[in-house]
């Protein structure tokens, strides 16, 4: 195998194999080459730049079996034998994305265990798994968001056989498979990149450390590195399509932006590999730009999260108003993310202390994803509650019936579908006793503000955080847990089996709604959800169509009676005029 | 008059105002009130946050009779009589552009001055006056792109009544008048923004100091400054447009770009007013978003200046090679240029060291503005030579020649046209003495790596390279510099009276070369231009239209001979078809 290396600015490379160290030749643009007989697929290798000691492992690693300090270890993509021929991923239009920890979705925390579970995804009826990152992080555990060897799947959830095996799981499944990539920063820990080039500027910054280098001198192959990440995924891990991490932190002033670079390719390798794939992107700068079609001057990605209809629909459900829910906690708001996508669309946020947003007029809702909770806003509390801790079961098949019935493609996060009982922590396995102090005190001091009121805020370093986090999957068939699976699993059929509810045209949406009276009814064709967050029960108004039928309801209680239908609190109804 | 300052951070703000301290009442989102009886037009003022001494000059001060640091002025704006009722100005497609800097255009280097000259730029064809900067910067003399009380005009120019009697007397010319506006940056002496509020952000850099904050915290009222402050000049002044300085070092990764807030604002402005207004940007960036419409994802700026013409043809005319010359210098990359706007359309650039610019697809010629110089080109050299200190005069006739007739704006920077024998040097007046020493220091050091071979740099702070720049009009009406005024009056004459060479439309722009015999011809409609760069006389063919006849030739040695023209070295013809 020849092996490669990109180190612009070196006078010389050698290549640390087999006990041996060999010059490598410099070639075209800084690239440096070696062709060794010992570089065979399973050998361990590393880089010396200019001879500095320790050798360094790849930028391009598809392997770090020891973790972000230890060597390198080569891969022979071509060597593992997938059984998804033919395989092609349905379309977004039609797709219900779930998305999970490696590990923390099993006891095992591997991708092998992950495979166990994928029949309880296929009956739940979601189309489409997402992984958060899986690229080598520092540590055994972690959410994965800082990751360092961007092109090698963890050691800990099973390196690259495990992924491949796992994604041709997914496909036997009839599972699509979205990987998590993070292209804004790169981790603290085991981050060689610098030293081998200009991966980083100064230009600009990002909450999480050194912006990446995508338009300044050197950015061409740094771009490449990126763009070549994404198609490694999907190419040689047989991935349907990528979810792009905050997106907003990707600054690129260059005339053709990353993300538009990044979808012009994944649509050409979509066409070689005849298959199809999607780039979603998660995105905090409510930017119409992002998937709009490059003809109207935006990126073309196929779609993006939008925490508006998150944000509204959790401040209305569990009265929180503190940090960003600040800008939320009325129906109206509420109303307007499932109409219009973007709360804020220029509206001025307090959270923010300025305007933000556009309009994204003319755009489809499947260009967005609408969620009730994802790993963030659990695992971005002190005590890691998910959704179902806050609030009651009725509000929770609320919620779920919004998010699942809305006109934008509905995600779930591992466990929401059962209302696990686990929190969603945050925690990390920072082996660098000044890292792991840092994160651990900075965790705490984060919260320092919210006092006692928040309990005590668990260690990310400390081995349980991570235990704990955990899902339980002993508990599913026992209440009230199997009672939301099966009405999350109920939603998810209707959802499938009815043609207004995955259009997404956001102008055939009719939301009603009295802020006082706290109803809202929602229509979709002749579909018609209504819902009562008043603490009596109330009669809603369902509209002239007739005759009606109700053909989910979240309580026993709720009777139709002519034109209305009577709802005790916190209870929704999905009613069907035919 | 009730006078209003932003402070959004300061628990109390006091005016002094007539030897008085009044204490200012606090309105809404941070603003601050006073309307004391000795507010009238005339009188000083100055404000002290939170007590804090020696009271500091308004952001939005539209006066600085003492200077950056001295007290602000309060104007009137409806005091002034204008002449110009009824004025329009020419639309973009029919401009031609002179680009001049008020304190060197004459010897008292005043407004008023300038008006005396206004007669010469009609005559000889000009369309659209363009100030270099004239916000009020440190200093009695300067380039004026380190302003820092954007909203006065400068003082040793001649203050607000200066401007609008220049600008009165444009419009009596049937001048229209552009503004260079900096919203990039601000300068480094006076500038007491950000102790009013969060007007600059350290989430990007700038080449000359600390962003401008346009989407972060607070960034609402920023852009608001800013887009008052373009109003401003267009209202107040009665300019038709401005000029706004490098529009690449403006971050903003908002929905809504500020370049696209600007351009509709000025668009509703246009419609108040009921007179033509136009926007045109500097850009690096070779982004056709900068000028694409608003529709289109562009942000709707009316022109931006391209360097690459002005780049192509200078290092084809003088044979430099040096800094951003090293991108250039084929006849090839010239006639890209002529025929693509953008030499760098995604291509590698060696000087920027990545893939630059993007291809402006179906953007109009006239939507971008061509020169063979502008003072940045001349004044960033060592000993600011004009084009025509760096080549004969047959080329400069060529080079003349190439821009007036290609399918951009035209753009001329004063001087220029008669080969003024001044140079534009790089002057400065600070006051600060630590900034004065910084400055001349600094650009010995820019220039030092190339030692002795561009002589001595002249210091930016000596008083004698200011008085060196200022034009010498005694010397236009002698050779060599009355024959290239009457060369440039001509082409000016020609373009005027020529529909086809105002046609913006690039793909019927033909044009052949021949990179070894150095022969270019352009062709647009029934007008081909001929040039002949090399040392030795040659034919040029010039397509099969006949009959032809010459219309300007650069030397009376041309001469037709049937379908080519013979050309001596150095030498341009424009022949016409009929």
């Amino acid at each position: 195998m020849v092996i490669r290396v990109w180190a612009p600015h070196a006078g010389r490379v050698e290549l640390a194999i087999a006990s041996e160290r060999i010059a490598m030749t410099l070639g075209d643009r800084g690239w440096w080459l070696a062709d060794p007989p010992a570089a065979v697929a399973g050998a361990d290798y590393a880089f010396l730049l200019d001879g500095a000691e320790p050798p360094i492992p790849d930028p391009r690693s598809n392997w770090q079996p020891a973790g972000v300090h230890g060597p390198s270890r080569l891969v022979d993509h071509a060597s593992f034998r997938w059984s998804d021929a033919g395989w092609n991923a349905p379309a977004l239009e039609a797709a219900v994305i779930y998305e999970l920890h490696v590990g923390t979705f099993t006891p095992a925390g591997t991708f092998d265990a992950a495979i166990e579970r994928l029949r309880h995804l296929v009956d739940l009826g979601v189309t489409h798994v997402e992984l958060m990152p899986v690229a080598e992080f520092p540590g055994n555990r972690g959410w994965g968001y800082d990751g360092v060897d961007l092109f090698a799947p963890h050691h800990s959830y099973g390196g690259p056989d495990g992924l491949k095996r796992l994604a041709d799981a997914c496909h036997a499944h009839r599972l699509a498979i979205l990987i998590d990539v993070v292209y804004n920063h790169l981790g603290p820990d085991g981050n060689y990149l610098p030293r081998f080039g200009p991966y980083l500027t100064d230009r600009y910054s990002t909450p999480w450390g050194d912006a990446i280098n995508f338009d300044d001198r050197g950015s061409d192959e740094v771009r490449r590195f990126f763009c070549d990440n994404a198609q490694m995924w999907l190419r040689d891990y047989h991935a349907d399509g990528l979810r792009i991490d905050a997106v907003h932190a990707i600054s690129d002033n260059s005339a053709r932006h990353l993300l538009e670079q990044l979808a012009e390719e994944t649509a050409a390798l979509e066409q070689r590999l005849g298959r199809r794939l999607v780039l979603i992107a998660e995105s905090d700068a409510n930017d119409p730009r992002i998937v709009r079609p490059p003809e109207l001057g935006g990126y073309g990605i196929g779609a993006q999260w939008s925490d508006d209809l998150h944000h509204a629909l959790h401040s209305v459900l569990t009265g929180e108003r503190t940090g960003y829910y600040a800008d939320f906690g009325t129906v109206a708001d509420l109303a307007k993310a499932i109409t219009r996508a973007f709360v804020y669309d220029g509206r001025h946020s307090a959270f923010r202390g300025r305007r933000h947003g556009r309009w994204p007029a003319g755009i489809s809702g499947n260009r967005f994803l609408g969620y009730l909770q994802t790993h963030d806003q659990v695992g971005n509390r002190a005590q890691g509650e998910r959704t179902a801790r806050l609030m009651s079961l009725g509000r929770l098949k609320i919620g779920a019936a919004i998010v699942i019935t809305a006109p934008f493609i509905p995600m779930i996060f591992a466990g929401e579908e059962w209302a696990a009982s686990t929190p969603f922590l945050y925690f990390t396995g920072h082996d660098n006793p000044d890292l792991a102090r840092a994160v651990s005190e900075g965790r705490k001091r984060s919260f320092a503000a919210a006092g006692g009121a928040i309990g005590e805020v668990p260690d990310p370093q400390a081995p349980a955080t991570f235990a704990r986090s955990k899902l339980l999957w002993s508990e599913v068939a026992s209440p009230p847990h199997n009672e939301i699976l099966a009405w999350y699993r109920e939603l998810l059929s209707l959802r499938a089996a009815t043609p207004e509810l995955r259009d997404g045209r956001l102008d055939l949406v009719k939301v009603q709604f009295d802020e006082a009276a706290r109803w809202l009814t929602i229509t979709r064709g002749a579909i018609t959800l209504a819902c009562n967050l008043a603490d009596r029960t109330q009669p809603v108004a369902l509209g002239d169509r007739a005759p009606r039928r109700i053909v989910m309801a979240s309580d026993p209680r709720i009777t139709l009676s002519g034109a209305t239908v009577d709802l005790p609190p916190d209870t929704v109804a999905i009613v069907r005029t035919s």
